[in-house]
């Protein structure tokens, strides 16, 4: 098993209005230790490109035992832990300077083929390079808890702008994180701290969709819901906290 | 003459989907290198905070040669060139690893009373560690070319997102940027590069508000204005080259 660690320091415009680390950035990071991990060893972008396959994230769980602050320096550990003909299950930890675990990340990656957008076989020497674990059966996470037809449902409008669309061609992955968030009301952001996420992606969005962001507001846990049209794009649910300011 | 540099490699997802550095990352980097001088200098954020004071830009303009791609390696140097007992006029320039200057960005910056957003007197103390000149008048940027009442106009409007705010409580000056870039066809934005941008902040805008971002369009040149209500919150101009895909 080959394990990957980065460090990577908080930035001002990294952090939210609290001061610390925005919740799109921890994805932005893990992801990031990722590549890194797949460029160190020979198997990056420019290898799996050449063969018209790019990886994707399906689905991810996020435990937040604290967010850092503006300028704390955080190391990004990961590795590929277990992989089938299909799917790769990769952790992520967040370690602070005191060598805490702050942030925990589990995420469940296929390979896609970019020409017909359809999944794709993960070539075995590329997965080689990894060391993981070969199962029969990726365990599998919990599905969010589903938006029922009945439930008091908040939903927002958001234009896919230009700026949402990265380098891959599409919508970055941790713009879902956005939506999802700033469709709360400010209110209960301001009184409320995530502990934990899980989000699936169904569908993919393009440039110049408009998706609804939808939430149904508990007290300490959140549904939430990102359509575009009738077609549900990515369920997520997040667990919350009090905070005392 | 105090002179600083960090260095800063561009990030997947600090790229747009051209592969290359996105325009607000150029002024996060520009802002990032001021507060780590001020910082090494000891006149950080909790010095001018203790004193209920704040650094604000007014007005800067970047000229842009190219913008480099992603896991480009860059050198941002800025110094404080000029003082008056109001402004500081800073300038910053973006060099690649061949040390080839490819961005170069100019600001003027003054001091604001948090509490009642006023304009302060910058404190001398501060001033001093910055080993700027001292000078009776703050060499002035052009205004901005202005939209005129019969201008063809394009208008979209943007809510201000809960992340749209910094760690500073206000609206992050860089989401101007993706407001005055997002408005423009993507057409446009996919057959040309921009090559300087000139912007000028007038008001501030806030949590909840909806502003909308205008834009006149001419061939190699744009002006752009963000208007909260019928109050002018910045103007901006563009100039663009012809991009060959």
């Amino acid at each position: 098993m080959n394990s990957f660690e980065i460090k990577r320091r908080v930035e001002y415009y990294e952090a939210d209005v609290t001061g610390k680390l925005a919740l799109p950035m921890i994805l932005n990071w893990a992801v990031l230790a990722s590549k890194l991990q797949s460029d160190a060893l020979g198997v990056g972008q420019s290898t799996h490109l050449a063969r018209g396959l790019g990886w994707i994230i399906l689905q991810y769980e996020v435990h937040i035992t604290r967010r850092p602050a503006v300028n704390e320096e955080i190391t990004i550990q990961t590795y590929a832990a277990k992989y089938n003909p299909f799917f790769v299950r990769r952790p992520f930890a967040f370690f602070d300077a005191q060598g805490e675990e702050i942030i925990r990340v589990d995420s469940i990656w296929t390979m896609i083929d970019i020409n017909n957008r359809r999944m794709a076989r993960l070539p075995q020497d590329i997965v080689d390079k990894y060391q993981a674990e070969r199962v029969k059966q990726i365990p599998r996470m919990p599905n969010p808890i589903k938006i029922l037809p009945n439930d008091d449902m908040i939903s927002k409008d958001y234009h896919v702008r230009y700026l949402d669309i990265d380098a891959n061609q599409h919508v970055n992955n941790s713009k879902y994180f956005e939506w999802m968030q700033d469709v709360v009301p400010t209110e209960f952001l301001e009184t409320h701290e995530i502990t934990s996420i899980n989000l699936k992606y169904e569908n993919e969005i393009h440039l110049g969709h408009t998706i609804q962001s939808q939430v149904v507001l508990g007290n300490q846990s959140s549904k939430h819901r990102i359509m575009l049209g009738d077609v549900v794009s990515a369920e997520a649910e997040f667990n919350w906290r009090n905070v005392t300011l």
